[in-house]
């Protein structure tokens, strides 16, 4: 089902709408909005099987799959409900007021309060959990803001039967009109109106660095910029150490294997690029990770626009001198189908090449063979910000190549050791967000709870008498939040 | 004294040492950068007096105030290596591995990590709190980044004596040649070489929008964008509801009269723009500010060159159609001395021209007589974001006239009732920092303990052993910093 753009003047009024609806929704206690994102899990549930066919038809994901990224997607709305209504990430901090002091000093109370309307471009490669009613969605509305989600154009429908659910969930919560807003869109302009509207006040995203990228100068170019969080690129290096290797190079191999062609390779944590040592080691990892992915069969990937830029990025990556073509499935791939693919090449090559620290998004992993450790930091320093940086390592590797283990923290927002990128789970504690270019901002991350930072900013009551504060500030603390009082937590 | 540009040659030198001295600092202990901060303290004590006669002769800031303006660089740097110290800030949270979860939950662990190389941009009107070691520097260096300084050519000498008790503190605590620089510049390029610069990755600024803006525009071009935050321009607008006006217009004018006028009028937080309803009390209002005002001597500002600024935007300010003077001081101004000064208009006036809602640096504020409640609501909502917006009001007016307070809660950084808005306290509940152009990222501040979270980002370890996992995250809390594990605080 194909749906129309719509127009500059319709984007127009749903943010005039948007507008209005924050100036209710905002003032919503924190137990009215962990409400609304129950309510929205609820109705999703309430799809049922009809939500996987159509999905399943717009993406070719597998119905196990979808069956799996709907039931994380429900427990992002859940687990953000819990931890807004809980009150932590209000960060509210209280210095009562010290009337003899010269000059007196002032009773300041803070906490975070929305920033406004949330424009959220969802992902191609996750339908359900970073699409209509994903992260960015649910840490936006639980954060106070209003949302508009531009459908992505490659599970259209799937996102209009998701955004129907938000939708009745917004209506039976009693919430404003204009709370959540679907807007369609295939074309540049439909992108541009939106986050150029005056009352756009952020923006979430997950995709290319090139659509990234564009929204992000878009923001910063307005006469208000504002912020932009864009999930974008990250190869995801994964660093073998001399040690390790020494005992595990078959088994870390076997390992990557199904690391590398998870999902059709179509995950922004997917290892593009895996770092070792020239010697038999490599050559060990080589040669079984060859042997297990031409064992491996080619899948159909999202749509054939992800197809034609897999076959195009991977078949630039081979042409390049010095690279070299170390396996490939041995099943012959039916169309649109992503074959998996292994290439290697020299630290040097690496090195005074660009275009290999390039993403190639499906099953493709480059081996770079370092011809000693002073090679291998020369490649972990010439890398680019990353989702997720691994080592593969024992405990003497981290102690003596300690200069390496830095320089790799210092790239990446999640730092793996001894395990695969793949899978990123959704807690607290969880980092999805890295240096430039993996995202835009790598102060925060647009996975777990931490996420609502992003679309909020503190403000700062001055002398404002106990009862006139809201109840997050207020002496008594009647919702029980976690707060700092004269530099002391306290609940 | 004046200072030779520094060359973009030597700031490559500066920027390189920098970079290298991050590998270092990064992994000094909480203690020791606290230590370090507390060192700077003592080392700008030691100046004793004859760092206020150069800051006196530079900046034409009387004694007193340049005592108290110390004394706060040292309340500054001592609290915020308390609070860097007792690690709240971190955002340490754990979430320990779940083995039989399907697939297995692994062990993850999130803390804030430095970003690296800070360039800080001093104030004019802060020789001491907002320049060499001011709060810019002072949260860089607590939050493990060294600080690369640029400074203010208007009180360059002052800058060099404080960059020199920094050098010396740096080497007493035995920290790598490079955490600290000190880079004087008076022309441009020197600022766009320190931003542009690849090894800069986070920049504080604070003064002018035209500056402030140049910035974060030359960061957003590069090719890896970084965060600035910079602190530029707010007219800190005063609402006068109508209960309160009725009891207290004559006691608020003459309260108003000190803000207005203090310091020459040159704070961010200056109240710049006072709105009230026509009527007999903001004609009470009027005359009372207006005889305090002409009370008020002139006094020297800062220098020639703000001096002139101030004289420039008043006079264009008053030249404007509907703009009348209302008062000026009695006595009149020797050179470069800023003359108080009063004007009013009405709402529609002020609605109708943009160049009104524009800072004028210096002892001046606008008074703006709305014709009905509605006309001042369209002025809240017509405002941009502010450091600061102030409420005179009762209790009733709040309740009565909600939506302007929410309209006005939207554009501020700190809100505040019944009292004045000059007075930046230092601690962890301040927030100096509002919607855009009050500052580039609304959701950080430049005063408080939590202006550190502006230097760092998350990191999330995962799969690391307890023994490898820095202090902060281990499972035995050495530090006894407060963290979330399993999702509750704890230390």
């Amino acid at each position: 089902m194909t749906y129309t753009d719509h127009t500059t003047e319709e984007i127009n009024d749903a943010m005039q709408q948007a507008w209005k609806a924050f100036h209710v929704y905002r003032k919503c206690s924190l137990k009215q909005r962990a409400g609304f994102l129950r309510a929205i899990a609820k109705e999703i549930e309430n799809l049922g099987d009809e939500l996987l066919k159509v999905a399943g038809e717009e993406t070719n994901l597998p119905e196990a799959r979808l069956r799996g990224e709907r039931a994380r997607t429900m427990f992002q709305l859940t687990s953000y409900a819990d931890a807004c209504e809980k009150g932590d990430w209000l960060e509210a901090r209280i210095d009562t007021a010290i009337p003899d002091k010269a000059p007196p000093k002032p009773d300041i109370r803070k906490m975070l309060v929305p920033l406004g309307p949330v424009v959220v471009f969802g992902a191609a490669n996750f339908p359900f959990a970073y699409s209509t009613a994903g992260g960015d969605t649910a840490t936006a509305l639980a954060a106070g803001c209003p949302v508009i989600v531009k459908a992505h154009p490659a599970h259209a429908q799937t996102s209009e039967l998701v955004a129907a659910a938000i939708l009745k969930a917004a209506k039976d919560c009693v919430l404003p009109e204009g709370v959540f807003t679907h807007i369609h869109g295939a074309s540049f302009e439909v992108g541009k109106a939106l986050v150029t509207h005056q009352h756009t006040k952020a923006v979430g995203f997950t995709g290319s660095f090139t659509g990234g990228k564009q929204l992000f100068d878009w923001a910063n170019q307005r006469k208000e910029p504002i912020p932009v969080f864009a999930e974008m690129s990250s190869i995801n290096p994964v660093f073998l150490l001399p040690e390790k290797m020494k005992t595990a190079a078959a088994e870390t191999a076997a390992m990557y294997a199904g690391s590398i062609t998870l999902g059709v390779g179509q995950f922004c944590t997917n290892p593009g690029l895996i770092i070792g040592l020239e010697g038999k080691e490599l050559e060990t990892f080589r040669t079984t990770l060859g042997t297990e992915i031409s064992k491996i069969a080619p899948g159909t990937m999202l749509h054939p626009g992800i197809f034609k830029n897999y076959r195009k990025k991977k078949d630039e990556a081979l042409k390049q001198a010095g690279v070299e073509l170390v396996a490939y499935s041995d099943a012959k791939p039916a169309l649109n189908q992503g074959s998996p693919t292994i290439a290697a090449a020299t630290g040097k090559t690496f090195l005074n090449n660009p275009l290999l620290h390039q993403e190639v998004f499906g099953p493709y992993s480059l081996i770079i063979g370092c011809k000693d450790m002073k090679e291998m930091l020369q490649v972990a320093i010439a890398l680019e910000g990353q989702l997720t940086a691994t080592l593969m390592a024992t405990e003497n590797d981290l102690r003596i190549h300690d200069n390496l283990v830095e320089a790799v923290k210092n790239i990446c927002g999640r730092f793996i050791l001894n395990s695969v990128p793949t899978g990123v789970e959704v807690c607290l504690s969880m980092q999805h967000g890295g240096p430039f270019p993996a995202t835009t901002d790598s102060r925060f991350t647009s996975v777990g709870a931490d996420g609502m930072k992003r679309f909020a900013r503190p403000i700062a009551f001055q002398n404002w008498s106990n009862e006139l504060l809201p109840d997050e500030l207020k002496n008594e603390n009647p919702l029980g939040i976690w707060r700092t009082v004269n530099g002391e937590l306290s609940r």
